[in-house]
């Protein structure tokens, strides 16, 4: 028998309230390839649970003896120690261009959605988590989390321009991976389920072709992650 | 022996100056699959000539009887039609994650080149083309030329922030196709080619990572793209 795969989860108040995007990727792609898994609810505190990963950042999962980091590495060593079962990438050259996907959502989609949806983390933060976080944000983004997110309702506009080239191909295909989901679905979702669980505020219009898809991915692997406590 | 396909491709007052983005997609591709083409200089105002193709864009190609027209729609003919010909995708699921590609180039990548270059084509153009350039993008842009492409250097660092996708993925592959160019690289390499094709404006630095890899290109298939006229 083999044992599940043990992930660290960032967490928040509730235990349940799972709100990492680079998380989500993993437990959609676990759930894909249909593994098992035990999660461990993680606060942006608890460094020395992880330190065994040679870094400080979820996901980080323990399969057997190997403990992997960092989302595209942990796609990619599914990928690899796991090829028996449903592909992630559906061979080399689009395990190539996911990558420039992954960069896209990076950078494009969660720096973006950042400015909307990052004041409303703290609510949802678990206690101990909360000065360490308020603190970290204001360096990294050299202002408040309140000065981040000013003037949502009037730049939201801008931001659903730049979701544009996932819109065009969502019009033409129900899924990035084509006719069903693969890991570049899995890669721009958990953005979009990061938003979900810690904010109320709408990134999507709710005629968008991409919140259609959105409905679609919440409802993959029995309802996975719509089960997560969420917005 | 089998007839060379016959694509009909944007050409200057010099007839080898070949400046169009979606034809330099389709010539590289057909140099990819190693298939003959006869390639046949197209203006824009020669809308007669393409007229069986049921729209008025190129490229066009006819391969026998068959007539396609869309850039998209091209590369996934030669595809199916030449399956046993190098793969311009490597499979289904590399196509559909191409589609994010074709989509973010043609958005973010060759929408945002154009308001450096577009002023540039001018001095290209065929004289009989010129009247119909200058009127058609003042209707598309709502504004002249030269205002559509004003103040571009102090614009340019906000564009090569756009280019970050494109940058991260070749920081850590050397093609966007992984070890080797696939269609992918030549959606995007047809923006670049584009504005090499028609201006001097650097879109790129000479460090950057693109730049690197736009090099790899224009030595592709004995420098086809490199002889073009170009700046």
């Amino acid at each position: 028998m083999t044992k599940a795969i043990r992930m660290y989860d960032l967490a928040g108040a509730d235990p349940n309230r799972r709100f990492s995007p680079y998380c989500w990727r993993i437990r959609m792609a676990l759930a894909h390839k249909d593994l098992a898994v035990e999660t461990i609810p993680w606060r942006f505190t608890e460094k020395a649970a992880i330190a065994h990963s040679g870094q400080d950042r979820v996901p980080v999962i323990e399969d057997g003896d190997r403990v992997v980091s960092d989302s595209w590495a942990i796609a990619n060593y599914l990928e690899d120690a796991y090829p028996e079962r449903p592909s992630l990438f559906g061979g080399a050259a689009a395990r190539a261009a996911a990558r420039f996907i992954n960069s896209w959502a990076d950078t494009v989609q969660n720096g973006g959605s950042a400015s909307f949806v990052a004041v409303d983390i703290v609510r949802n933060l678990d206690p101990r988590d909360r000065d360490y976080f308020l603190e970290s944000r204001a360096k990294r983004f050299g202002m408040t989390l309140e000065q981040f997110c000013a003037n949502r309702d009037s730049r939201i506009a801008g931001f659903r321009q730049t979701l544009e080239p996932l819109r065009m191909t969502l019009k033409s295909q129900p899924f990035l991976g084509g006719d069903a989901p693969l890991y570049p679905d899995y890669i721009v979702f958990g953005g979009f389920q990061w938003a979900r669980t810690i904010s109320d505020f709408a990134l999507l219009e709710a005629s968008d072709p991409i919140a259609a898809w959105r409905e679609r991915m919440l409802d993959l692997f029995d309802g996975l992650a719509r089960k997560n406590p969420g917005y």
